[in-house]
């Protein structure tokens, strides 16, 4: 099954970590691969890690349009570290029941990773996981071949109301 | 700050779970109080039940319009003890850091909780924690004194392509 959570709202990531609690709930092995997203900072790979069954990897860990200083060809060089290890599993024998693929749609959108390329590894990974890909902006070829698509969609946010992000909630 | 996670698309439970995880990983205390979902069930209740501050609540766990022979009445005095366990906690010093209300919109929407009451509750509760509120049809009302809300939409899903939901994702 080939999951996408989209759209410009909160809960892309959350609902895709609750999916590993879900999953790991369920005696699943699951393998995480998170781009754009510094360890230290986010609360709850403080939780995850400790869980079993749950393996962890990040790659190109600053976007290069947030954080000054990097370099798009840096961050290109760093995503095709993920697809090299997606690629790995793809043609290993079975080893997890899920993938989390996050922020892997603002990688397709910045054109930091081959479109054509990472939808034939969804496809081959899907014969034998589950994988969960995430980040706003979806391309069409990808919700294509997805069976369950949801965007969250931003209906009211409290930075319009002037308040900033707490620590423990937004991130 | 009040979190509302609705409409009809997948991740408005999975997005709270995970945000339990982030709070927890930032050293939070949280209660999680469950409206419609039973113990046995979800796999990741099998995960959550073993952290650290994370205190949980099981109310009304079937739904009388899902399950055969379960009246409204019953139900109905099932979520007013889920009530009576949040007023409780409303007038008491400040233990939790972050209420999860889990399908209480489904329960506001069915008239099984009387939404005024409800309201000032969250409103109470909110001066000493932050509350994320799940489940489709939200009412107004609760959006209003909400500072984010999202909306999960269903973009596609694979029930139309006649697939049943499989054990570890859809549940």
């Amino acid at each position: 099954m080939i999951i996408v959570n989209t759209g410009n709202g909160k809960g892309k990531t959350t609902a895709a970590m609750g999916q590993i609690i879900r999953s790991l709930g369920h005696g699943f092995k699951v393998c995480l691969i998170q781009l754009f997203k510094s360890e230290s900072f986010y609360g709850e790979q403080k939780i995850l890690t400790k869980l079993d069954n749950l393996d962890f990897f990040s790659f190109a860990k600053e976007h290069p349009y947030c954080v000054k200083g990097v370099s798009p060809e840096e961050v290109i060089n760093q995503c095709y570290q993920a697809i090299a290890k997606l690629k790995e599993l793809a043609n290993a024998p079975k080893k997890y029941d899920m993938f989390v693929l996050e922020e892997f749609n603002i990688a397709l959108r910045d054109k930091f990773i081959n479109e054509n390329e990472f939808i034939n590894i969804v496809k081959q990974l899907s014969q034998k996981s589950n994988i969960i890909i995430t980040g706003r902006g979806s391309p069409q070829a990808l919700i294509d071949i997805a069976d369950l698509v949801t965007e969250m969609k931003e209906i009211k946010h409290l930075y319009k109301k002037g308040i900033d992000a707490k620590r423990g909630i937004e991130f």
